[in-house]
């Protein structure tokens, strides 16, 4: 499992929630609370949306807690969308082209999660990455695959639906391969304009996922911050359901169907 | 292009040859005099085999000039078979996964050269490789695509077939894309107990490739040593050629023929 | 704090016990379960003796779990005698030169534990290292202080000595700073042929050490490896005492006591 | 030696100078044309001015050719006066503690050149660093020696001052050791509203140094971009001579006296 964050809203410092809260996600990329695997120290990354067409990037394999690069960055950096991660690897290599978040075009992806038996469907669903995106997957985790999936699908033009077909047809090959081994995916994507944030397993313990809603800004989380008094305005996303945010202060939140 | 050496014969400290001669493959990383690429510091390599069934490998993305741990265990590690690799990236990235000898079971390979047009062939190439290696495969080089291919081609009971029929099909496909940069294949396979060192390419300029016979070992090279008196010793590979070296001693060299 | 082990007896393969264990050492990169700290993933290190006159070193920042060269590195060296360290930080950067154990000449060192107030002390500390030793202190490790210190001590002449002329004069000063906090320091030393360790706390809580005693080894260790039926063989080391390990089979306890 | 950079103008990113011109420093990374070492792959920095009373730093390791963070990086951090620097290690490990620029509070500072003969007198010249800055100091390169000595000799309230003093006092322990290679400093200091370049070296054989005046900004370099006919516009700074920078555009040149 990982740990993951998304802020949208008035334009802050990266630092600010990347480091000041009690139990930021720095200190969960060292002792995360709410999951079953405590250590989230085989990368991190970030990706923020600012003046440029496309988001910058930044992502590394060191614990999060010992990058002073990160900190440096973290306390320079200004923006009003942004994403961070730090990574627990579910079997795969630790290197940056595994680290999250993974970038195509203005397109931001994170996931926490599995594909269960990803090792016996790997193959089949690479397959089906199509021509355009292939020679972008450079990593091996499952996490870019479904990225790349979700392009092939028809992200660009019509995210939900990439988001239903994509896991549908993950799910259909993993029953066609016998695969018991659920698929877990909460996770997030953006253009920079729009927030998808997603919280579906196959089981019914899909991996957490809280949002905060305030008058500058909105926060999508795996884990909440501890802010004392604050800690009630935390609001767990139901398993099953799909975040929408605008970046100009909407939220909607529906059902997420997987369809093929 | 990259530098490689190979070294069968006593017994010796890695560092004898990797770091001691004049114009060593360490020196070769950072200044190379045969290559139109000065400068081999996009990583390296080293595999050895010991008293295990398997070889060890140690690969790093650091400049090998740089690297105290290379220094280190070359100083310590003694054995009667090893490869060293530096690498200058031919386009992919950077990464450990990256760094040659690649290793499977037994076998060790490493490369000097490139898949001519590999961004428009790699995925035919990589739908070739057999499903009981595909998974092995967690890079994103051409070299490690080759490795595997290898291995569907029948490396581990025929590798002089697998050599020419791998090739056979990498340029076939090649021909059939259109493909007119060439396929430059300088490359080494080793099981522990034969060496087998080919210098190809599609057009007449293969990446170099010297050898040198001793009472007490063999080597082969991208580059001599200088070592005053006995530069005279090391042979020019010719183009189009295949040596295959036994652990016992015995050296042949002939004709590689690619064939589909 | 930190998890460390060292091994001496007939020679295995390095593998055998930094892996193979149930919460062996790298496990206990990931989790430890006598440590207050039970994360440890500031990096590791390894130091054998070999047929060399000085020993072979091992070290990188990424923590232990993750790292394939490490684990074909354990998978083939082979020693009668080699230590393994698996870091978390008490404040110094991450990088290799911080990493345990420490080298010079044929001694390796690995420490668990902290000079108190070790900013407060660290240029006095520095000041008291001899001309010979000062430049080859490159990192900003306490621990890698205590091992120049030692030196400037007579540690080739005078192990015993020179530790506790070493321990007493970093506690007198840390007494004149006026420093509350507890120098703690579960150590050990070796230079081939014999191995130091030594649990030691100005406070009554020193860093845990065990050891074991069998046929055809010792192990002295920070934490025991669960193996079942075994776990009774681990014997708790006194705080205050000093073990003396002979690689030939022999091992004396005392008191280790401090003096100026 | 290595290769640096400083701009100070209107804001830009960060790659339209790092990354676009042909013999880019990134270019001169891989090979640069006007030093003696060609290759400056023992890691690289850059360090910027933004909203922030502090700059922003990130150094690594890797060379700067081959870092994917540096080019995302550069090409979304805009800046009004940056610093960028690329490392050929005159001896010192490669450690993100070594790479340059090296910040403390709002000031960055770079270096091209060594203390000759710096085993010798580096722990006389470290015994001279304030108590105030020792414990910032956390590499083992000369230059970061240097940069502290500065603070020490009063950088904060009187640069030029501290750089003659700084310089002139280095010197003179030199000629007390008895050291015979040269001291060779062009090296740049920024407090993000003044820049002070200087072209020093006991011999006459200073590392070199450009500099460039435009509408909207200054560069000073130590080697030239080729950017056809813009190539004269390009000055060498003269040996002994040091450039004072203003941001508001404000240059000025007048002779480097050591002193004492």
């Amino acid at each position: 499992m990982c740990r993951w964050l998304t802020y949208c809203g008035d334009p802050i410092y990266l630092d600010k929630v990347l480091f000041e809260p009690r139990n930021s996600l720095i200190s969960q990329s060292l002792r995360a609370r709410h999951s079953h695997v405590t250590t989230n120290g085989d990368g991190f990354g970030i990706g923020w949306y600012g003046d440029r067409p496309t988001p910058g990037v930044y992502r590394d394999i060191l614990p999060a807690w010992n990058d002073q690069n990160l900190k440096s960055l973290a306390h320079q950096i200004r923006s009003g969308l942004f994403l961070a991660h730090v990574r627990a690897s579910t079997g795969t290599a630790t290197s940056r082209a595994n680290c999250h978040p993974f970038a195509h075009g203005k397109w931001l992806f994170m996931h926490n999660g599995q594909i269960g038996g990803y090792e016996r469907v790997r193959r089949r669903l690479e397959a089906m990455i199509d021509d355009r995106f292939y020679c972008h997957r450079v990593g091996t985790t499952d996490s870019e695959l479904v990225f790349y999936l979700l392009f092939s699908e028809g992200l660009e033009t019509d995210p939900i639906g990439a988001l239903t077909r994509t896991i549908g047809k993950i799910e259909h090959l993993a029953r066609e391969a016998a695969v018991n081994e659920p698929f877990k995916f909460t996770a997030v994507l953006s253009d920079g304009a729009f927030i998808y944030a997603v919280r579906h397993s196959t089981d019914d313990v899909p991996p957490t996922l809280f949002h905060r809603q305030r008058d500058d800004h909105f926060m999508v989380v795996s884990e909440p911050f501890d802010e004392d008094e604050e800690c009630h305005a935390w609001r767990e996303v139901p398993a099953g359901q799909m975040l929408v945010i605008e970046k100009d202060g909407r939220l909607d939140m529906a059902p997420l169907v997987p369809r093929i």
